[in-house]
């Protein structure tokens, strides 16, 4: 790990990683991680880097080559949306919708989903009926198209989804409108949707089978919607090709994603921070909070490890935004207990300007912001925040991101999901499945009346009827 | 405690608390509450009681009383703003935004921003550059009028906004123009932001002194903007009056938020479930997720007892959304360590039905929807998930809430702002406070150059200045 040179970085486009306010340098040896503490890792890490560059080259850890695929296919279906449609609808959830918005926030930005220009996008991520019932009240189904998303083909929420807007094309339009209007991102080779969008005829795209939900944003799901908004999606995967370079190297303190996962890790089986908060200073990146929750919390929060051990791991992943949540929720970082740490991320350079007029030249309390811009203000703010928390005795990174566009993103993502899947190595688990889901699915099966669910409707059938004492 | 009885309830509109999941007879009694345990607190809640009543008495918790007050002057106000503009700027941060934010996702509905015959009300609680200057970019400055609410009248987000907006009002109308354009809620008699009002004759609100920021919502802070929305605020306080009684009962297992207070406090220092998960099964409902966050976050987390010993204590209150969050949190709540509790939230009857049309009859994975609709589907996933979690050892609660109106509403945002201040003293911590925050406004001060900060920036200068061995 080299030394930073200020003026080296900022004319790159590098997202650049602080860790000094998690050391111990800073914060102790009790609150704060000491490289002696990370160098311990090394032998685990060397091994570890063999499993992933193994899992990689067998195509297992399919993610890693997804920055690699060629676009075309993608960015032709986005243009024929951009041509003939005036709506996007995107139906799905979880890893089928956090990516998309993540970008779509990210990049597309606020306020700028009524441009003339644009083919407006929605992800509806919800079978909440005021919600969905609501959005589909304000379009005109005949200008707008839907992209169902569903791996397996039988996601109950955006199978629902689907079947709603199937009937109300197929209304508008008749019969023939389902091919021109409706198009699907699934498995390649099996599973209800594909089966339904081969007999009538949809627009398929494909999701690559060793790819999971939570890592395939820049596969076409992600991709596909990026590419309607007017995303340069070929400079997303530039940018994450960019930071594969550096996570692919086997050296711990040269690698980001390993260096960044020992350091999460350690803090928290070592240092008692079991909860990441992810906070970034820009509304823009908000919604990669949620993109990093569910990365985090599906990939790591699992019950058994690898040899079949109970284990109950995982740290909490949670969101936050500054300077908003500095009038929420710092109180509690900065005087609660010790179990946090504190992700930020910084934006370097913002897109727009916004100058604070010279005002009250006499009045001490505002005259300080006379002259100044928005955007030093909110980095002003998060220096001061990191410096405070440090000073308290509480762990954060500074992830510093010098500006918001595609090439930035992409790193972000794939710098995640590396981090992430080298954690699971370290926690001892299989990061990419998700085996807790299930009985909350074949309750909702039984509830639901679904055919072979009889016995578990019985089963739980107690549950739904009897009178409780602890009703208020 | 009264048995809870289907019927008479769900002609009510009260909401129904379920604590069952919560219970050690349903979850053991490592990770259930007994109801003995919570028995032992009697003697401390009668004189919790006293000490509520007292400051209620008193004026010091003046929160207490504000569904009591009249609201001809703000529904006057209210009836002006809608009279004359097209667009409400709401330039306020934390206990300033977050309850008006929750009253419109809730209240005022998803996509309805834009009807004609209401006025767009946009609440903008940050000061990111891009965010708060595209917004600006997209409003025509003279259909449009600002509230900006500070209590103190210093805080740098909301007044370097105020700032710009009277800069760009000025502008667009003239001098003139400031008094009618701009209106400001602020403390009744003091403050930078008082004397600005006056001075250039801006119609004032006032929030009473004895009430905090957290629990503002139901003082023009809150009422005011949702005045203007439509929504009927003298509903909104009838059911802030009406859960008022019964919150106000001393007899522990009569007061539902006695009872839920001793629940969150028991499941954190006893059992261990120092995370507060809520989760609404209701996109509206979401935000109010976040005002909770605050409530709850600035309020317990606290460094120091009463008494002035260390103890470093708060439960972190973090939001998800069903059925998405299913999709991303779910395996960590259902795998990972034990140390959540969640708080459901469900609507039994939704505003809107939206049917999933009868299709795909052969195909036994997805003919169990059809003909189903939307609201018994989120519904049964709830269900299925509070059983499958409670199933597992995991802690939860539901809030049932007959449907989403102001009468409902009131009633979340009165029985939580009671909960809170009642742990405040369960904890032995003071709720009102937030000294925590206080170091890091000091930072920004000395970064920003405010007169009166030039030692602290001596202080910081070297944090600002020296390279670290550990950027990536």
């Amino acid at each position: 790990m080299k030394r930073w040179e200020d003026n080296e970085w900022s004319s790159s486009m590098e997202i650049k990683i602080d860790l000094t306010y998690a050391m111990a340098e800073k914060l102790g040896d009790d609150r704060g991680i000491s490289p002696a503490e990370i160098d311990q890792l090394t032998d685990r890490i060397t091994s570890i880097h063999q499993q992933l560059t193994e899992g990689r080259k067998s195509g297992r850890l399919g993610f890693y080559e997804l920055p690699y695929n060629d676009t075309a296919g993608i960015l032709k279906t986005a243009k024929m949306i951009r041509n003939e449609f005036k709506n996007l609808v995107v139906l799905g959830i979880g890893g089928s919708a956090l990516g998309t918005i993540a970008i779509q926030n990210a990049l597309n930005g606020p306020f700028r989903g009524s441009r003339e220009d644009h083919v407006n996008v929605f992800v509806t991520d919800n079978v909440d009926p005021d919600y969905f019932g609501s959005l589909l009240e304000t379009l005109d189904i005949k200008e707008t198209c839907f992209l169902v998303i569903s791996k397996s083909g039988t996601t109950a929420e955006t199978m629902s989804q689907f079947m709603v807007v199937r009937d109300l094309v197929k209304k508008s339009g008749g019969e023939n409108a389902l091919s021109r209007q409706i198009f699907a991102i699934t498995d390649p080779e099996k599973g209800c949707l594909r089966e339904i969008a081969l007999e009538e005829k949809y627009t398929i795209l494909t999701i690559p089978p060793a790819v999971g939900g939570r890592f395939s944003v820049l596969s076409p799901v992600g991709l596909l919607p990026a590419a309607v908004m007017g995303v340069d999606i070929d400079e997303m995967l530039a940018g994450a090709r960019h930071i594969d370079k550096k996570c692919a190297d086997p050296r711990l303190w040269e690698n980001p994603a390993y260096t960044l996962g020992a350091v999460y890790y350690l803090a928290d089986r070592k240092k008692g921070q079991n909860i990441l908060v992810f906070m970034p200073y820009s509304n823009r990146l908000y919604s990669i909070a949620d993109w990093l929750r569910q990365l985090i919390a599906e990939s790591l929060g699992k019950k058994y490890s690898l040899d079949g051990k109970e284990i109950f791991v995982g740290p909490t992943p949670i969101k936050a935004l500054g300077t908003t949540d500095q009038h929420s929720q710092l109180q509690l970082y900065m005087e609660g207990p010790f179990n946090k740490m504190i992700t930020f991320f910084r934006v370097q350079s913002f897109d727009r300007e916004v100058s604070i007029p010279v005002a009250f030249q006499g009045n001490d309390a505002l005259n300080y912001l006379s002259g100044k811009d928005l955007g030093t203000l909110i980095n002003a703010e998060q220096t001061a925040t990191a410096i405070a928390l440090a000073q308290n005795g509480r762990a954060n990174i500074t992830v510093t991101v010098p500006s918001i566009n595609p090439f930035t993103i992409g790193q972000i993502f794939f710098l995640f999901e590396v981090t992430t899947v080298f954690m699971g190595s370290l926690y001892n688990i299989n990061p990419l499945d998700q085996p807790g889901v299930e009985e909350s699915k074949k309750n909702t099966y039984a509830i639901m009346g679904r055919k072979g669910y009889e016995q578990r409707a019985k089963e739980i059938s107690s549950e739904l009827t009897t009178s409780s004492n602890f009703i208020l």
